[in-house]
């Protein structure tokens, strides 16, 4: 299974390219199933499009309008296929069997009918598969939501049985920070699922959260590689009980987060539960939750939702005001969550006390702070992420040489 | 039934008035089924793309590309509806039921299954229809080539039991001539199936012969009518036995046509058969044929041929040169077609020398005729096919007041 992002097929030298590369993998004697997204900014350039059109979107309908884009730089390859003499066909998603719930704009796979895509195999044709869409129920044409043509080939190779899925990008695989803050960030030339699922859910924009969560469910390994270097990229895979984990892989940084507080209050059991329930019922996916010693009775709850949620969360916080016997609703937007990941945390009890350390010597104030057995997020003002995530990387030792 | 072509849905604003103009249609009473064609110069733009990726494109690979076109216009469209609460849901050639053969980027027809557009009707959505695509009864999306969108629109029109099927494009309706070539050309308020018929193969651009064909054969009276004035237009209906004719309606001209001469064939049966067999084999349209009165055991055969067949068919007529006994193969393509079309000229005899009379007293010379019931062509010089035009159309006195 290839995947091939919108910036690998983005004009007609990128998607010849593409075609150049899956001959070589061909003649190489794998079977190759072929994803693609839309070109380049294609997807953009059609909400734009809906946008000036009118004011009301429907799903069904902005699904209709975006799986354009698929269909074009998949006939596309299939014609540059066509001129390397290998035999390739193009499948919509829902010719490819992809069949998913009613939930137009972020409908989720419900099956994978493979009959199609096996039968173009069984007779030398290379699928070329349009990714990120699929056919519902009712035999409405979907759309798999942000992510959703990783999901694709994630699918696909699963019902297929593929020995691994290829994801092809701008960049060359999974780095150790973002390069453009740590410009001597490292390659992590391999990476358990768990790790990857962090490192997704704290700000590496490499993989989408939920295609590396259906690929560690479904136990495809995936290799993240660039299509326009074509070198060996990162493949992420089971962990490896066999070998020793490094303590820390990657650090990670988000500045899409806000904070909200609640200030003054009253401090008495079911609060806490009250509110979450109220931002649970609006679909607010709240993160890290803190809450301050008591002062006379009052207390401050803190908790970080993503930018885009923080209006409706405002407002839930603000109407259950007197309910909870609070005085006031704080919003920041200022703040940045400065994460490290890595599986060999688990055998290593200090890696808490020393990010502290490194991130107090450094001038830097944490504010919220929330774990899991291999991640350490801190919360701090954002003016201080990209200094923060360089004193991480380098006192963990991640700097390339 | 209404059908929008590409200019009439090129830009937002245009789709905008389209929808304006469905919803006031729905108030009006009627139960509406629209079929639109991909937005103005998507189709060029998208074939454009494909010569730049690649010098092979498969027949299944450029229906796939092409008809991201009209998905694009469709839901745009849709959505467009939705902002004046207007019910309405797109639906591709294979969600409309448009069932076709397996003949890529010319597939024809096979059947309609109006199944889900007749139970969106029932729930009062308008079922908004991507024109020029089907699907094959192999399940490959397939395109219906040139002219396309009109014969799905007449296609459900019949399917449906359609009152009427209204085409609407960048004109208001059929004109007497060209009004670029003849400026006080008359719009002509009704005409005949079989007219529109001679006026579309001889060079009127308004309607593609084979949805008029298509409505001729199911009696789905056609209108054709702008979408940018929305003033009356033209009715295509059956043939009125109660109102007379009118001897000539419709002044026409093609440009589009080449000559080809083979000079000096040997004089015996079977020749013209042996020549026009091999030109049927290679599916070559011939138009009209001379051929001039033999001297000394030879004579010439000249027939016409649209320009984009012309290298094909020298080629065949010189390959053949030795079988019939011929000298020399020549092509002219300084050449075009002028014709008069009228349902009364079955019963006014004297017409075609009526029309021999106005283009001599022109000084225009006639090289070659072919007539019908209803329509009589002139090949001229492509020099003089302007003023033939403007004389026929005064002669005939379709000048507008």
């Amino acid at each position: 299974m290839q995947k091939f992002g919108g910036t690998s097929v983005a004009d007609a030298d990128r998607i010849r390219a593409v075609a150049e590369h899956v001959e070589r993998s061909r003649r190489s004697g794998d079977d190759v199933v072929v994803v693609v997204s839309a070109m380049g900014r294609t997807t953009d350039d059609l909400l734009h499009l809906a946008e000036q059109v009118s004011a009301e979107r429907p799903g069904r309908e902005l699904d209709m309008l975006l799986t354009a884009g698929e269909r074009i730089s998949m006939a596309l390859l299939c014609m540059a296929l066509a001129e390397r003499r290998v035999p390739a066909a193009s499948f919509t998603g829902s010719q490819a069997g992809i069949i998913t719930d009613t939930l137009h704009t972020k409908a989720r796979i419900l099956e994978v009918r493979g009959d199609r895509l096996r039968a173009a195999l069984a007779e030398g044709v290379t699928p070329v598969v349009a990714g990120f869409q699929g056919v519902s129920s009712t035999r409405d044409i979907t759309t798999l939501g942000r992510g959703g043509s990783d999901t694709t080939a994630v699918a696909l190779a699963a019902a297929l049985g593929a020995s691994r899925c290829e994801i092809y990008t701008d960049v060359s695989g999974v780095f150790s920070a973002d390069p453009r803050v740590v410009p001597n960030a490292r390659k992590v030339p391999r990476i358990s699922f768990e790790e990857m699922l962090e490192i997704a859910a704290t700000g590496g924009r490499v993989l989408a959260l939920r295609s590396v969560e259906f690929a560690r469910n479904h136990h495809v390994p995936l290799i993240v590689r660039s299509s326009f270097t074509w070198e060996p990229g990162t493949a992420v895979t089971e962990e490896d009980p066999s070998m020793e984990q490094p303590v820390v892989s990657a650090v990670t940084h988000d500045t899409s987060q806000a904070k909200v507080t609640l200030a003054g209050v009253a401090d008495r059991p079911g609060i806490a539960a009250t509110l979450f329930r109220h931002l649970a019922d609006k679909a607010i996916n709240v993160d890290m939750i803190v809450q301050n010693i008591s002062h006379a009775g009052t207390t401050d709850i803190s908790f970080t939702v993503p930018a885009a949620d923080l209006a409706a969360s405002t407002e839930v916080a603000s109407s259950i005001l007197g309910e909870l016997g609070a005085a006031e609703v704080v919003a920041d937007t200022d703040v940045a969550m400065v994460s490290i990941v890595g599986a060999g945390m688990k055998t290593h009890p200090g890696v808490t006390a020393t990010m502290f350390e490194i991130l107090a010597a450094e001038g830097i104030n944490i504010e919220m702070i929330s774990t899991s057995p291999i991640r350490i997020s801190c919360m701090v003002r954002a003016e201080h992420a990209e200094r923060a995530v360089q004193a991480l990387h380098r006192a963990f030792q991640l700097d390339s040489a």
